[in-house]
């Protein structure tokens, strides 16, 4: 498997992987993956993406790519030797995987490389909303200390009901840390785990009416997708946070922003959105909002292991060796 | 003790408290604190504070103070009949301790009322300044984010060494929760902590010198004024990080400027300084630098329990009974 191609260049040539948009892990580590393949950068042409998969792309046996270029059935049909579609990412709801699974294509995620980063930001991201560290830099910054001596009281994050949705990798690792501040940690997930000594509810609505803050960190599927509705908010209620760290989607949006904007829920921590990299507006001005540009993975630390396990499944396949980290299952 | 003024008012008034400066626990709480005692408010009067006191307050035995309003030998010298000085704040530099013991006036603080809120603030500005959480809302909200792609990667906290200066009730919390989140935690304290699984270093040059983040947690003393030098910045290094909620003049803020324009640390994450409510505006332009207004014991909670704290001193002093918190040893 996998070595017709190669087997037809001299053994000095590398083998082809094609990058239609280079993920961020790449852009960082360019160097260190292009020694090691040939990088067909659909990005670098000025044809549009089909046509130049149709003249470049017709033997291209691996792709590597990440949320910012989504592997569509429209890309897998102007790619009919793809055998491997290598994701630089944890969640792969940018792959079309029911047609990766009719044709047999193997799919590589980068498995938990990037969950304590992810959950050291989710936490962040509770304190800053809770204490108002944002808030607070800006009042300091802004000169307003010397004139109004008291900036307005934050929330005490001991003995808050905080709970997760999606106690997988990530959820698992918010849930330590938050146990570790004197947080009551309860979850919501698609099965209990035993496991843990957290209390399960069955369902999000539930969990939202007897939390203090929500901490989202499932996989974006049918079932999650705008899981985090009008009534969830509501449930959550005015004091009620809510924080992102999974997909955008996993939110309704609209409905977040008009429950923000309106006082609805209490703040937000967002990491992620529906359209990025474009953020609502309506957030920008709103003191208990802190938004990040999706960095809740980018360290340094997490680049380089997510370029080293993104490089080890391209060699294992070229090699036909067995992947490093192969989805197996429905995610 | 302490009725003698008491018993010469009608039962029905309540006894007399000396704020000479609203605390900002007691700006939150004044009607509860309010219904309970008499406020002499030297802070509304026109007169100078020394003319104030002189002609107003010869027979006050209780003053409520905090950070704001030092209770200095001056103040004392205008205060005879002081028993006790009842502190909203669990360090108490601005009280002339040595002039207290001298005169037999008692001393109470909050103790660790606010420990667990001050935690929560050290690890939200540590992650925070090594996961660019603020340099990151700045990006988006400035529209940077459709514009480049990529905002600069943090650093990894999982695995990070950490040194705590003050292993006390704050330092030990901090250390709680940066080890639920993979982090090497040592300390540098006045003595060994027999009880705690972390690393003890004889001397906070060590400490800098093998840390990636100084955590300081340590009360202000004439040992610890000014223990965050030069020295001490150029052992922790180009990368290192300094989280300060203790108090400001813990490091020379000189200093530090300095370090941080020059790049000789790697970032800060300060809610204290020297010259509060002033911040050395230098800071103000670097991204690497997170400043907080003296929040990190401000939540509704614990101003709460601080009042109550507080007026339970005041209580038991005017009532002959043995105060709640009473500071018994050098601090």
């Amino acid at each position: 498997m996998g070595s017709q191609h190669h087997d037809r260049c001299p053994s000095s040539q590398p083998p082809q992987v094609l990058v239609i948009r280079p993920p961020p892990v790449f852009a960082v580590h360019e160097q260190y993956i292009s020694n090691k393949f040939h990088i067909l950068k659909a990005y670098d042409s000025p044809l549009p993406t089909h046509d130049f998969l149709q003249a470049n792309a017709q033997f291209v046996k691996a792709v590597l790519c990440s949320g910012n270029g989504p592997i569509t059935a429209d890309v897998l049909r102007d790619l009919p030797a793809l055998q491997l579609v290598v994701s630089t990412t944890t969640g792969v709801n940018h792959i079309d995987m029911a047609e990766c699974r009719k044709r047999g294509i193997k799919v590589t995620n980068i498995q938990d490389v990037f969950s304590d980063d992810v959950a050291d930001v989710a936490v962040g991201l509770l304190i800053d909303v809770m204490r108002r560290i944002t808030g607070g830099h800006k009042f300091v910054r802004g000169g307003c200390w010397p004139v109004t001596e008291q900036y307005p009281l934050g929330s005490k994050l001991g003995g808050k009901k905080i709970g997760i949705v999606g106690l997988g990798n990530i959820g698992s690792k918010v849930a330590t840390r938050l146990y570790a501040m004197g947080c009551i940690v309860s979850y919501t997930s698609r099965q209990i785990k035993d496991s843990t000594p957290f209390t399960f509810y069955p369902n999000v609505l539930q969990l939202a009416l007897d939390s203090d803050a929500l901490i989202l960190c499932c996989a974006l599927t049918n079932d999650t997708r705008h899981m985090i509705n009008n009534k969830v908010m509501m449930a959550l209620g005015k004091k009620g946070i809510i924080v992102n760290v999974a997909r955008g989607a996993v939110i309704d949006e609209a409905e977040l922003v008009k429950c923000l904007v309106e006082g609805e829920i209490g703040g937000a921590g967002l990491d992620v959105y529906e359209n990025e990299p474009n953020v609502p507006k309506e957030l920008f001005g709103l003191d208990n909002v802190v938004v990040l540009p999706h960095s809740s993975a980018c360290t340094n630390e997490c680049f380089q292991d997510a370029a080293e396990v993104a490089v080890g499944n391209l060699e294992a396949f070229f090699a036909n060796k067995p992947l490093i980290t192969p989805i197996t299952n429905d995610f």
